[in-house]
Order: C-alpha cells, then structure tokens, then sequence
C-alpha cells in the first residue's frame, strides 16, 4: 500500500474516505447543526480549552492571518519568535498587515529558549503580543510551549500560538499553558483532509479583538462567533472537509487524548531511533525532537531527488524535502494523524534499501 | 430520492462523490501537478478566457475578498453596484479594507440599470473601480452584465465582477464581455461541493495589482502565480476538494458550455413556468429573472418554515427562504449545477401538492 509520509496531507482512515462520499446538505439546516455543534465540542476536549473555537474554510495558513488580523492593530509591536519557515510565515502575515514585529530568531534545529524571550520583553517593552510556534514542521523541533507560555504571561502578553501540526497530537493544554489563540489545521493530526483551519481564542483574545484594527472580513471573528450561536458559520463552509473531520475527530475521542500523544510519542521515538540505526543525523536538537514530524541531514554526495524517487519506487513511499535554506540540504518523514509504528518501521526499512542502493555506507 | 434545491451546495453526481473518497495525494508531488494544470485550463476554456486563473482555498466570500484586497488601495474610490445581499456584501469588504465605496442600490427584485451606472460614473470622476454581481442570488436577478461592463469600459475602469453563481452555468464570456476580476464558487455550478474559490485576473487587473496597497497575505495573487508556475499553490489546497472538482470539471466539459448553458436556460424557464401555473409570483423582473435561482413571494398567510417543512416531509426536497430584508417574505429555488428538467417538476408537483395541504387557493 502506498504510504505519505509528509507532515501534511496525512493519509485517512477508510472511515474518513468513505465520509466524504455522502451527499450534500444544507450548510443552513438541522444536520449540519447537529454535525458542527458536535465538530466544535470534539475539537474544544481534544484542545483541552473552554475557550471559544471556530472551525474556518481555508488552510492552515489562513488560520494564521485569521489570528493576526483579528488581535493586532497595525502599528502594533509584536515578538515574532521563530525557530523555521513558519515561524518566519506568522512574521511574514503580520508585517503585510502593517504590525511592527520584532524578530527573535533562534538557529535552524534549535529550540526557542525561554529566556532569550524574557530578555526580548525586557527590552522591548512596548510589545503586546507575541506569536510562537508550538511544533516547526521545517527543522521537525517542538518549542518548550509551556516553558515559553510562562514567561509570556510573566509579562501579561497576548500569546498567538501557531499549533497547526502539534495539537491533536503532542500534549498542548490551551487552557492550562494560557495560549490565547490557538491554531491548527484540519490535514495535521486531525485525520481529516486540508482545506479547514481551527483557532481557539481566549477571554484576553476578545479583549484584544475589540480593539484590533486590522482589515478583516472573511476571517472575523466577530462573525465567527455570530454564526456559531445558531451552529453555522457565516460563509458557505466545506461541507465534505466538514463530513471528513467528523469522522477523524469520532475515531480521535475513540483513541483518547492520553493514547493518541502516547502514539505520536511511540512513532515520533522510532522513527529517530531508525534514523539513527541508518547512520543518519537528525536535524533537531534530540532534547527538542518533534514527534510529529522528523528532519534529517541527506548524506554527502546523495540527493533528495534519489531518495525520494528511491522511495516511491521501492514501496510507493512519499517523503518530503526541506523548505526555505533546508532545500537540497534535509529530507523529512511526517508522522503524525493516522500512523502507527509498523508504518514507521516500514519506512525506515525502504530508506534501508534505498540508501544501500545508492551506495551510502554506514 | 433526496432533493437539495437550495443555490449552493448543489447536489453532486454519483461521480464526484466517488472521487473523493481516494486517498489523500502529496500536494507538491507530479499527481497533483496534472491534476491542477487539467483544473485550470478547463477552468478557463469554461470562463472563456485567457487571462490568469487561480483556485484558492476559501468560500465564495473569500474569492470576493481576494479580488477586493488584490486590486484597491485604502482610500480608492470604488462603484459598488448592488440588487441585493450579494452587492452589499462585496460593497462591505471594500469598506472593511478601507475603500471609499460608492453606493449604488437598485430596489430589489430589479436589475442594475446601465445607465445609471453611466451618470455614477460620470458624477464621480475619481471612481478607480466597479463592483457589479453577476447573479443576485437573493433576489434570482441576472444582470445584463454585457451591456454593463461596456459603460465601465467606456470610462476605462476596472471590473470587479462577482460571477460566483452565475459562471459555468449562464452566459459570461469573461474576456469578450472585459471582465478583469471574475470570481465564482466550487458548490455551485460547477458539480462540487463548496471550499474552492476561482478568480481570473485581466492584464488590466495585473496593472491595479501593483499598486494595490490593501493589506494581504493569504490571498495574494502574486504568490498564486508564482506558485501556479510550477502547479502548485501557495498554502495547502484542499485536496478532496480538488479530486471533486476535477471530476465536476470532466462532467461539464463532456457536456459543452453550449449545452450547459441551454440547460440551465431550460430549468429556470421550467421552474418559473411552475411557480406561475401554481399561482404563485416570483421576485424578480421576468426580464432578468435568473436561471439558477428562482426567488417566490410567500402566498399570504403561509409561513416560509410551513412550505420548508412541507417539502421535507412530503418528497425530502430542501428548499431555502430569503436573506436580510427578504426574509420571512420569500422563499426560494436553487437549480443549478447537476440538475435537469425532471428535478425541477418533481420540486413544482410537490410545491403544489404543499400548498394545497396548507390550504393555498390559486
């Protein structure tokens, strides 16, 4: 069978697939009531909040710009930490949106340290918000997010989370670790297709949005939480992405939040350990390892058109490359939502074969 | 059978409904590459027009947004025609992204008159921009969008047409008719379910795009050009979504835009001779009376929620009521997309048999 083994699309279970060949209903009606009431309460256990959330149309990315536009004024200092590419996107989306973002870039492969940001809010103290990604996809790093939230709130900051591929699947206690605006996205950990992004928002997050002075419409919250009164949304939503995560999310309570971390946490520690047995050099930090997703150096002289070719040909495996100044450099194996140790125990074996193949030597 | 006959989400064929129950696909791998380029250039043959042409993951909402945000600058002057809830939700994102919108609202159930937007035009020489619907969804009004666009091109301005539930099922040459920003929705006539948005972009609209000042990232055109280059697009697209469409898309291609469009000519004329012979009046001017919405006067002393309930429970047809000023006084009709001339009598016989058990006299 073939396999993707990126952080995203994630494959589906066959209940999910099946879902979405169920037939169109009224985006305004009863069954869409009860299946989004029931979508909402489902993410909120999972998020470990009982904050307000909302379920957008758009991707990951948009769930960022949702988070920007609705808590910041242009203007506005903010703390961009970034550990990669999407620490750098956040940065990115709220500068377009004219805030002033004060940059904390820490090395490629290295975690955010907690007290470089204490030093940051120190001397910076006009900043209001400061935006953090829990788990970088790009360097395959998890942010100490609770270590980090602490000082956050040490200085009474609004902290925009970017949880896009963490929640769902590693621990992130929003209510517990103050995240007063958390994102992710519906391809991560959710067993379910791309096209929906989440964001929770805080008490302190509203207080935020009645003064934020962003342009916003398709992304406002304030309509967000209008609709959400009477289980709609305010623009048609995606109704077959909305069928898909129903059914990932009823196979994710199922499993239970303590089982599904310690299944990301069993696949995250084989497929570092695999990569080790290979000879291969992973790029985290193992201290900062993510579970969700793994970034590995290419050997010397192999490229990662070789291997990712190696891989589909030998077994149908899809891995990805590096994003930003990663490119040519890593390859990366995601898993995360629907996989299991066997999964990683058959990639690792293929990239076995596969680097054999291409002479690499232990 | 189960009948949706709401204007979006439209019911799909047994066909798309299949295709999205496979397996999720690498969004940067060569599968989704052709699947993408196939996506787009029929896209385009179905739009009539060679400009630019991006799919965007968002609701129809979010097309308009992208078009407004891509082309104005705070503080353009900008003509928003409307006929209804549609004219005034585009009207409301420029305002909400710092246009200066001029007004132009025609009574409801009336189409835009051309001349009227030749004396705006004229009365306000620093107009960068016209924003006219297509298709009033709220009132089923189809503006005469050809001779429309003319005036705006007398006064060389740029067009912003919102076509979201008109393209792929009416008449709208986009390059013949100038169109420079035509936008539309995935759920309506084009077979799929909602969460994909598409807007073409003339050179003319490449032109406001550069000095465009209005804060975006998420739908900047710029990166989905870049990005369809190489057949991709920016940020995660919704894959499922997209399996769907290009099923939709092979549908309506084998059928011909000729014959799409006599069919949908077909059904509307079929359900506005039903609501007649049933003694009910429509909406709209039978002049502009839409071909792929049908909007009724409630009969005296029966309740939109009595028809609505009745239709369920005698044949499971959904129908949907009116929006804003409307509602409580309308109901309405949805036939576009995959429909034909047996669903819109069954709709009619069971509305008939409704209002008689509601005790309506013709």
């Amino acid at each position: 069978m073939s396999q993707l083994r990126i952080p995203g699309p994630t494959p589906l279970p066959p209940q999910v697939l099946q879902s979405m060949s169920k037939q169109m209903i009224n985006h305004r009606g009863s069954e869409y009531h009860t299946m989004l009431r029931s979508i909402t309460e489902n993410l909120k256990t999972l998020y470990q909040t009982q904050n307000d959330l909302f379920v957008l149309t758009g991707s990951g990315t948009g769930g960022l710009e949702a988070a920007v536009v609705n808590m910041l004024s242009p203007g506005d200092a903010v703390l961009g930490v970034s550990i990669g590419v999407f620490g750098d996107r956040i940065a990115a989306i709220a500068r377009a949106f004219g805030a002033k973002v004060v940059p904390l870039n820490f090395e490629m492969g290295k975690a955010a340290d907690p007290e470089a940001v204490r030093k940051a809010l120190k001397a910076n103290p006009d900043i209001k918000a400061v935006m953090i990604t829990h788990n970088e996809t790009s360097t395959g790093i998890t942010n100490d997010l609770e270590a980090l939230s602490k000082v956050v709130r040490e200085f009474d900051k609004l902290l925009i989370a970017d949880c896009v591929s963490s929640l769902g699947s590693l621990k992130c206690p929003v209510d517990e670790w103050g995240l007063d605006v958390a994102i992710s996205g519906s391809q991560k950990g959710w067993m379910a297709p791309p096209g929906l992004a989440f964001v929770s928002v805080s008490k302190k997050g509203w207080e935020f949005y009645k003064n934020a002075k962003m342009a916003r419409f398709y992304w406002d919250f304030g309509s967000a939480k209008k609709y959400l009164e009477k289980d709609e949304n305010p623009w048609t939503p995606a109704v077959t992405s909305i069928y898909a995560l129903s059914a990932g999310l009823d196979i994710l309570m199922k499993e239970g939040l303590p089982n599904i971390v310690a299944r990301h946490a069993r696949v995250g520690k084989a497929c570092r350990e695999g990569i080790k047995s290979l000879g291969l050099k992973q790029v985290a930090d193992e201290k900062y390892a993510s579970n969700t997703v793994t970034a590995v150096w290419l050997p010397q002289g192999i490229e990662y058109k070789a291997i990712s070719k190696g891989m589909r040909d030998e077994k149908d495996i899809t891995i990805t490359g590096g994003q930003g100044a990663l490119d040519g450099k890593i390859f990366r194996i995601g898993h995360l939502g629907w996989v299991d140790e066997k999964d990683i125990k058959e990639c690792i074996d293929t990239l076995r074969i596969v680097l054999s193949k291409l002479g690499f030597k232990k």
